[in-house]
């Protein structure tokens, strides 16, 4: 089946019209919402918060007894998605994990350029802490730019002299806006949603005029020195295929314990096809494993969940 | 307990006497046979064959009642190392795995060099083939310069013609004989075992004047298509950390399903270390798991072993 899964998905995403002008920010933020927007899964509660300052989505699976929480950062470039987009990838990690989730809905350029995302993500996770969660209670993840985010907020926590939470999950991380990953150009053809043009765009329209190798805004330029344990998930037919390769290699060499791993055959975020695709149930079986193992491995009584070993 | 694990082993490691002159190769192998080996572990039979051509050691561990076959190509710079010294290893990857293992004695440099290894490597495995054996049935594994040798002699199979095991594990792969990882020099000083000089000390034994990045040399530059799942296991601490980066990312860009773990703090092969430190009985945990599970997955009457998920 598989096979078959993989390449329907590859024709529907190609079927994505083209335009021959760029589209607004609005545009796209509207096209991105019709084209990825699923819901929460059936028992998962959702309810509109405030967290860092920032409207945010809380995702509650039902029978999410421990005190685990999840801290979620969207993707869509820095320009486009919400909690709302989010809301069936992140609840279906949340379900699976057994996790109390909040996704935040963080500023978006190019209204609100670099650093604004990071600025917001550790506001929300500062708040996390402040509210009185222990951080070996809590866990990040984020997918595409919401990934890059991811580290950058834990890089910010750590310059703040905050801890570390006790995991961090990324799915096809965007981790450095100067593109300088070969898979950039050797991808081109093989990924089926992005051209190297149109990360770019994105890349203006968050960091502009600005440094792009900044290490808030390019995690694989950064001392990742002291994050913590860090599952990078990614698909080989990715433009950005290398900058989980290269973040991998770069939190291994920084001394963080880390695990990549790159699927055939699988676009950007394959994670947003569960229930269509079975590599991305697996996947997200695979991430909810990997936070639910270093949430009771490092704290035995961090609630209900079983560890996975 | 594992920090202190983890400084006592890299401590032990240290205290290894250098000498002053380069010992010849029959002294390195009684030095290397000295400090490594360890017996098979209780529960596992071992006896003496020949499996292509070549002396080889079976480890049957008990209970191993399905199908399933495991190749093991032992470290050692394809200069020291045999299947005794392995023993211990490669018998606890057999008895967590349940698998019927054969680790073949493989002609060493220099008084064997490049590619008598490699057509060592390929005679095993097409003997295996020949005698019965389904290759969803068979995996392979191997360490450090048997870490490569395994992706060598599974391209070396694939150029003849023969098909692919179920999947490939290797611990600390030594994957480039020309030593451009960055971690070449970067991790000299934290690898407790080996300088840049010893490696390359072990390079100009076994091909010396040949071409070092020959793809069956250095599968760090082949193309790796078609090769099976891969799991690679690496510690921090090791000038070879970028072997395993890259022939990871190599592997993911041609579109072989990989995993990527890296171990803060480890050393080289830290698996060996079974039972007195916890990673090495974690990452060999693992890597039983993925054997078994791509046993199962692409074949489900392999035999008595229950998939893992």
């Amino acid at each position: 089946m598989s096979r078959q899964q993989r390449e329907a998905l590859d024709a529907m995403l190609r079927s994505a019209p083209r335009r021959e002008t760029p589209p607004t920010p609005e545009e796209q933020r509207d096209g991105f919402t019709a084209a990825l927007t699923r819901p929460a899964p059936e028992g998962v509660v959702t309810r509109r918060t405030v967290l860092g300052g920032r409207p945010a989505l809380e995702l509650e699976p039902a029978g999410a007894s421990g005190r685990g929480r999840l801290l979620y950062l969207h993707g869509g470039g820095y320009v486009v998605g919400s909690p709302d987009t989010h809301a069936g990838l992140v609840g279906e990690l949340a379900r699976r994990a057994g996790l109390r989730a909040t996704s935040v809905d963080y500023r978006l350029a190019p209204e609100h350029p670099f650093p604004a995302a990071v600025d917001d993500g550790l506001a929300a996770y500062r708040e996390l802490l402040a509210s009185g969660t222990d951080p070996r209670d809590l866990v990040l993840a984020g997918d595409s730019a919401g990934g890059g985010l991811s580290l950058a907020t834990l890089l910010a926590a750590r310059e703040a002299g905050l801890p570390q939470p006790a995991a961090v999950v990324v799915f096809s991380p965007w981790a450095d806006l100067t593109l300088a990953g070969a898979s950039i150009r050797s991808k081109e053809s093989a990924d089926p949603i992005f051209t190297e043009a149109d990360v770019r765009a994105y890349a203006d329209l968050y960091v502009g005029a600005g440094d792009r190798a900044h290490p808030l805004a390019s995690p694989v330029f950064a001392d990742l020195t002291g994050l913590p344990p860090l599952l990078v998930q990614v698909g080989a037919n990715e433009v950005l295929l290398d900058d989980a390769v290269r973040l991998a290699g770069r939190a291994g060499a920084d001394g963080v314990e880390v695990t990549l791993e790159v699927g055939p055959g699988l676009p950007h975020v394959f994670q947003h096809h569960y229930g269509r695709l079975d590599e991305a149930d697996a996947a997200l079986d695979r991430a909810a494993r990997f936070l639910t193992a270093h949430l009771s491995a490092g704290h035995p009584d961090a609630g209900a969940l079983a560890p996975v070993h």
